[in-house]
C-alpha cells in the first residue's frame, strides 16, 4: 500500500457518497487514499454524475492529493484496490415500495431490512454482491469488503460463506448509541464501553459503562431511548425494558411490539406513504442540493436521511485495518465461537478488536436468556434465505418466510410469497430461470 | 430389588390408572411388582377409591401377587419405591378450562400444555413436582421418577436442574407415531425406525424407515397424518410439508398454522366448550363404567381419552431400565450435546437407549434448519418460564409470556400475565407471597 | 440385497481367512451371503491359492449356496459388492519386522501399530486404503468397508476424511473382553455391558457391569487382566491400578511402562526375535495345515494367531447393519460431538448402536481426566501422521513422529524417521517422489 | 479509588520488590497509589525490613505522596486493597533444590515450574494461594489479585475454581519476546502484533507481525532465539523448528529435548549445583546491595535475576485495568471458549483485551494441530495436580505424576512421588494429616 490506497465505493452515486468523501479528507493522515473510485451502473448514471462533480469539487477544496474516478466499469474501479465499499441497492426505491406495501396489504410488517421485505431485499442483493465478489476475488485478492449494504448481516453471511472474499459488514446503530451516549453524558466516545449481543439490526446492548460506571441501570429505568430517524419512535413498555436487563435495538420494536408498529406504519401509510416514498423525497432534494455547482462540502440535510455515521463507521474501520490500531468496532462479522447456540459460520454483530489482519471477536461477557430464542428464529430464517437467494429455490423460500417470527403462518407466508416473488421477477433470475 | 418391586403412582386417582394398572399385569414376568401404591391428594380422596376398586379387581382377576395400596399419605407411597410415576393435574379441570378460555379471549392460542395455557400449567405444577422430588430425594434416592405430568418437557428440565431425582419424561406421541405406522404398513413395532429432533410436543420426525425401507417422502407426499385425539386434524399444506423434508408433530400446527387452529379453537368454545369442558364429560362417564363393581378389566372406552399409550409407554420404559434392555425408546432427558444450539442441562425428546443406568441419547443424524428457530425461541420461553415458577418472579414470568412464539406482543403479555396470574392465584403461592 | 449378500475380502489370502468363512457359514441364517470374493495381490497368489481352496471346502462341507471367488482383479471383486472387508499387510511381516527392530535400536519401543513402527505401517497402508476406497466409490459406492487393517483407528480416519466411502473400523479387543468376561463370571456376553473411552488400542474401559452389578472395582481389585495373544503380560502396577479408576487397554502398557515393555521386547529378541519373526513362524505353520485336502474346517491353531475374534467381530457387524439390529458394539467411527476434546472427524473407539443406516456414537457417561492427555497427545499424532501418508510430507512426518508420546525427544525422531523411511522406501512412493 | 489506591504485595520481602516499587513510581500518573503494603512471613522479617527500607528511600527520592507500609500482618495489607499481588516461595530456595535434584536423580528433568518439581511447588503453593483468596474474599472482594507464584498458570486455575477471587496471572516470557523483537527490529512495543497459544510456560507464539510484515518465517529461519535467563540455552533443531512452524516458549525445550536438557542439567549440577543454589547466590548478593543506605533506586544487578519484566507486566495491568485502556495484553485466565479441545475453566496464556471489568480472552486464529497434544497431556496433568493440592489425595498425586509427558512410567512416577513428598512433608500438611 506503499503509494497511498485505492478505494472503490459500488453504488458510488449513492447520496450518502459526500459523507465518504468527507471521512477520506478528514482521516487523510492516517488514510492515506490515492485513488476514490465512485462506479455505478447504467441506471444510475445521471447520479454519479452528479455526486461525483461534488466528490471532485470537495476534494479540491481539501488540497488534497486524492484523484477521484467516476466509472460503470466496475472491474476497473475494482482492480487493485485495497478496500472495495458497496452501497448499492437493486430495484432502487420503488423496490423498496413493495417491501413495504405488500405485507402492509396483508397485516404484515412492511420493513426494508426486516420481514418478508427484508428478504425480498437479501434476494435481490445477495447475487449481485456475491458477482461483485467474482470480481474481486479475480482482480484483488487481498481486498477488504466493506459492505453497508443491507440486511447487511446476511449479505455478509452470504458472502463469507460463498466466496473467499475477506468482507466485513457495517451498520450505523453502534456507532450511533455511542454518539448519543457522548452527548447524554458529555464524553468522548472512547470513555464509554458497550457490549452488543445478537445480530445485525437484532442486537441487545447488555452492557453501557461511561468513564467506568454502569449506566445501563438508569438507561432501562428512565426510558430514554436511541432510535434511529428510519424506525418511529414508538415509546417501549417500562416494565418490560427492565425486565429485559439489556438496551434492546430499536429495531427490535418490530418483533417486540409489532401491533404498534403496524398501526404505526398504516397510519403512516395513509399520511404520507411507505417510508421508501418518504425517502425518496429527501433524496431528490439532496440531489437538487449536491447539484449546486458551488457548493463544495457535504450539506447538513444529508443527516436527516438516516444512514448518519455510515461513512464514519466505515473510515474508522478502514483507518483500523490500515494501522492494525486494535481499537474495539462493533461489527458483523462470522460468530467462530463466540455466541454457543449459532454456528461458526454465521454472521453476528458484536465487538471486535481491529486488527491488521482483520477483526477478532471479542467475547460476550453475558447473554441474555430471552435474547438467545429471538436471535436463533431469526438467524433460522436468515440461513434459509440465503440459501434460497444462492440457488434460487422456491422450497427453500417459503421456508425461510414462514420462519420468520413476523410472518404469523404458513397460510400468510405462501400468499407473502407468491405475491412478492412475482413483483420481484426482474430482480430474481434465479427464481425464474 | 430382589422381591419384586414398589412403584408410587403420584394422582393415582386419574382415570388413567387401569391402563398402567393393564400394563403392569400384562408385563408381569418381565417387571415383577410387588407393591402399587396409588396415592392422591385430599381433593381426589373420592376418585381414587372409584379407581383404586378397580384396580384391585383386574388385580384379582389376573391372579398374581401384586398388592395394590391406596392412601392418601404421599411419603408412605414413595418410601423405598422403585419407581415413582406422575400424573396429576394441578388446579384439576377448572384451571385447564382458563388456560384454554383467557387467551381465547385474546385472540391468542389457548391450549393446555403450549402457549399461555401451557405456561400457567408449568406455574402451578412444577413447584408441586419439586416438593415430590424432595420426599423421593429424602425415601427412595435410588427411584427413578418417570414424568408425565404436562408440560412434561419442562417438568423434566425442572426436576434435572432443581433435584437430584433420576428423572425421565414421557410422552405418548412417540409411540402413538410407531403404532400408527405399524397399522398402516402392518409390521411389527421392531421393524420401524424412527428419528426425532426437538422438544417435547414440538419435535419433527426426520427419519422413518420400515423395514429398512425410508418411508418419509412418501408420508409426506400423501398427507396422510398421525394426529392425537386431544389436537384438532386440521390438514397441512401439502407444499409447506413437502418442502419441510420432516414429519411434524401435530402440535406444531399450533406454530404453523395458528391462524386456523385459533379458527377451529373459537368455533369449538362455541359448540362444546373448552377441550378441557370436554374432557371432564368423559372424565365422568368413565368414572361412571369404573364404580361398576363387575368391571374387572380396562373398559375400551378409554382410549377415546387421549392419553393413549401412556401407560405402555411408561410400562416399557420401567421394563427396560429394570432389566437393562438397551432399546431405543423417544423419551425427554437433558441435551447433554445432542443438539449443539442447546445447552447441556435443557430437556429434549430423542431417541434414547435406555440401559439399567438410564437413558442414552443417541446423536441425532440430521436436524433440519428450520425446526432451529422454533426449538430456540420455545426452549427460551420454557427455562424462562422455569425460573419463574421456581422463583415466582414476575419480571422474568413476563419474559417469558413474551419469548413464547404465539405471544403476539410485549402488549398482549402483559394483559394474559396480569388476567391469568391473578385468576390461578390460588395455585401460585410463589408469585403472592 | 433382495438375491443374498456380495462380499469382498481384500487380502483374502490372509491367515484368517477360515474364521471369516466359518463366520458366514454359522450365520448364514441372519446374514444371506451369495458370493464371497477372496481377493489378493499378485505376491500374495499362493497363499490365496491354499487358503481359497480351504474356504471352497468348507463352504461345500456346509452345504450352503454361496459360491466362492478367488481373484487377483480388485475390481471385480468390489463391483456391487454390499460389504467390502480388508485385511492385508502392505509390505508383509518382512516390514513389520523392521518396525520393530529399528526403534529397539534405539532404545524405543518397537510395535506393529502404535510407535514409530505403527507410524510407518500406517505410511504404507493409507495410500492403499485410499486407492482401494476409489475403487468402491466407483465401483460400488453403497458398500460398507469395514477396516481391520491396522492401525485400524488412523487407517478409519483416513478413510472417512479422504474419501467418501462409508467406512468402519473394527477390532477385536473389545470382543475379547466380553469373552474373557463372559468365562470369567459365566453369563452369556448380552448380560455385560461395559463402556469404553478413547482410541483404537488406546482405550480405557470406565464401566463394567455383569448382570446389573458393577464389577469394575473387583477387576482393578484383583489384578486379573485381559490381555491379547501379541502384547506381553507384564503386571499392572497394583496402586496405579486403582487410582486410575478404568480398566486399560493391554496396549496401554506401551505408554505407562514403557521401560518394563522395552525390556521385554529386547529380551524377546535376544531369544525368539522380533514379534514379526514369531509370527511368521506360526503362519508358516497354520498354512502347511491348510494344504491339507482333508481338512474342512478352521483349524484349532488358528486361535493363537493372535486375531481371535476378528471375524466373529466382523461378521456381527455384517448381521447388525444388513438386518438393522441395533445392538450395541465398540467400534471405530467418527467422533462426531462423543468426547468433546476431540475434532468432529476424529476417529475414536466407542459404544455404538448399529442401525441400518450405519452406527450412531452413544455418549460416554464418564472420561477420566487422566485419559485425556494420552487421548489428545496420541490423536495429534495420529493427524500428523495421517496427512503426512497422504501428502508424503516429511516436515510433516518429523511432527508426527515428535508428537508421539513414546518419541522421547526430536533428535531420537529424526534418527528413527531417516532410518525407517529409507528402509520403508519401496512402499513409500508419496515421500520418494 | 477516589483518593488512590491501595496496593498489597504478598512476599514484598522478595529480591523483586524494587522492580515493582521502580514500577509505581514510573507510571504514577496514570496509576496514583496511595498505599503500598509489603507484607511477608516471619521467616522473611529480615528481608523485608532491607528490602521495604530501600523501598522507602526510592519513594523518598521520587517525591511521591505514596505511603510504603512493612508488616507481617497479612489481613490488614489485603483489607480494603485495589490490588493484590503475590510473588512468594512456599518453602524457600530449599525446597526448589529438592524439586531440581530428585528428579536429576532418577533421569528426570528438575525443574522450578514444570515436570516433577514444578508439581511439587504446586502442591506446596496452592493451599497457601487459596487461604490467601479466603481472605481477600472476606477483606478486599473487589480487589484484582495478581498473581506472579509459579506455577502461575496452576495456581491461577486453583484460584479461579476454588474461590471467588478476580485472578489474573501473569508471567514475564510474553512481556521479554516483546522487548527482544522491539531490540532486533528498533520499534516501539505497539507496533508488534504476537499470537500466543498454550499455556503458562508452554506456549507456541503463532503469529509475530512487526510494523504489518510477519517475521515468523525469518525468525524461524534463522534460529535466533529469545531465552530467559533461567532455561539453558540449547539450540533448537532448526529442521524441526521449521516444520514446528511457530516459535516454542523456551520452556518447550524441556518437552522437545529432554535428552540435551538433562545431560546440561546434570553438568551445570557437576559445576554450580542446581539452579535454586544458584539463584540463592544471586539473591544474596542483591539483598547485600539493598542494604546500603546510600541506594536510592532498583540496582541494574537484579535484571540478571531472571524475572525481569516481572514489575512492567504487573503495573502495564494494574494501570490497564484502572483506566478501562483496553489494550491487548498475553495473560493466564480461564480459557471460557477459546480452545475448542480444553475445559472452559481451564486456565491458559492467552492474548486479552484488558477492560475495567478485567481481561476478555481474543480469539486465536491458528493452532498449530502439533501443540494439542502436548498441551492436552500437561493440561491434563495440572489438573490432576491442582486437584491433588487441594484434597491431598495421594491417588490423585500419583495420577498426576503419571500423567506429565517428562515422566517416563508409573513405576519412576511412584518412586519421584514418594521420595519427593517425604522431602516436602513440612510443606504439604494436606497430604500427611
Amino acid at each position: 500500500m506503499g503509494k497511498g490506497l485505492k478505494i472503490a465505493v459500488i453504488g458510488g452515486g449513492s447520496s450518502y457518497t459526500p459523507e465518504i468523501v468527507e471521512g477520506f479528507i478528514k482521516r487523510y493522515e492516517h488514510l492515506p487514499v490515492r485513488e476514490l473510485w465512485l462506479v455505478d451502473i447504467e441506471a444510475g448514471r445521471h447520479k454519479l454524475a452528479i455526486v461525483g462533480e461534488l466528490a471532485k469539487r470537495m476534494v479540491a477544496e481539501s488540497g488534497l492529493p486524492i484523484e477521484v474516478h467516476l466509472t460503470l466499469d466496475r472491474r476497473a474501479a475494482i482492480e487493485g484496490a485495497d478496500f472495495v465499499s458497496t452501497q448499492m441497492r437493486v430495484g432502487l426505491l420503488e423496490a423498496r415500495k413493495w417491501d413495504e406495501h405488500i405485507p402492509n396489504a396483508h397485516g404484515v410488517i412492511g420493513q426494508e431490512t426486516t420481514g418478508p421485505g427484508g428478504m425480498m431485499k437479501a434476494l435481490r442483493t445477495i447475487p449481485v454482491l456475491l458477482d461483485i465478489c467474482r470480481d474481486i476475488e479475480e482482480l484483488a485478492p487481498q481486498a477488504w469488503l466493506l459492505n453497508f449494504t443491507n440486511p447487511a448481516g446476511m449479505v455478509t453471511e452470504a458472502i463469507s460463506r460463498y466466496s473467499s472474499v475477506k468482507s466485513i459488514g457495517l451498520c450505523n446503530a453502534p456507532i450511533g448509541l455511542h454518539k448519543w451516549l457522548g452527548t447524554k453524558y458529555d464524553v468522548p466516545s472512547s470513555k464509554i464501553y458497550t457490549e452488543f449481543v445478537g445480530l445485525n439490526h437484532l442486537h441487545w446492548v447488555t452492557r453501557i459503562e461511561v468513564e467506568g460506571v454502569n449506566r445501563l441501570p438508569e438507561l432501562l429505568d428512565k426510558r430514554e431511548e436511541y432510535s434511529g430517524k428510519n424506525v418511529p419512535a414508538t415509546e417501549w413498555d417500562h416494565e418490560f425494558l427492565q425486565s429485559l436487563g439489556a438496551l434492546p435495538s430499536y429495531y427490535l420494536k418490530y418483533f417486540y411490539m409489532p401491533d404498534a408498529m403496524l398501526e404505526e406504519q398504516l397510519e403512516a401509510l395513509g399520511k404520507s406513504g411507505t417510508r421508501a416514498e418518504v425517502v425518496k423525497k429527501v433524496e431528490d432534494e439532496l440531489f437538487q442540493l449536491y447539484s449546486d455547482p458551488n457548493l463544495r462540502e457535504k450539506p447538513k440535510q444529508l443527516e436527516q436521511r438516516g444512514g448518519a455515521y455510515y461513512s464514519e463507521a466505515a473510515v474508522n474501520l478502514m483507518e483500523s485495518l490500515y494501522n492494525d490500531k486494535r481499537d474495539i468496532q462493533t461489527l458483523n462479522v462470522a460468530n467462530g465461537r463466540t455466541l454457543d447456540f449459532l454456528p461458526a459460520d454465521a454472521c453476528i454483530e458484536v465487538n471486535c478488536v481491529v486488527t491488521a489482519d482483520g477483526p477478532l471477536a471479542l467475547p460476550v461477557t453475558r447473554v441474555p436468556e430471552q435474547a438467545k430464542g429471538l436471535i436463533q428464529a431469526v438467524k433460522t430464517y436468515e440461513r434459509l434465505a440465503i440459501e434460497a437467494a444462492v440457488t434460487g429455490d422456491r422450497a427453500l423460500a417459503l421456508q425461510a418466510m414462514v420462519a420468520h417470527p413476523l410472518v404469523p403462518s404458513v397460510r400468510v407466508a405462501k400468499v407473502l410469497l407468491d405475491e412478492m416473488l412475482e413483483k420481484n421477477k426482474a430482480y430474481l433470475p434465479q427464481f425464474f430461470a
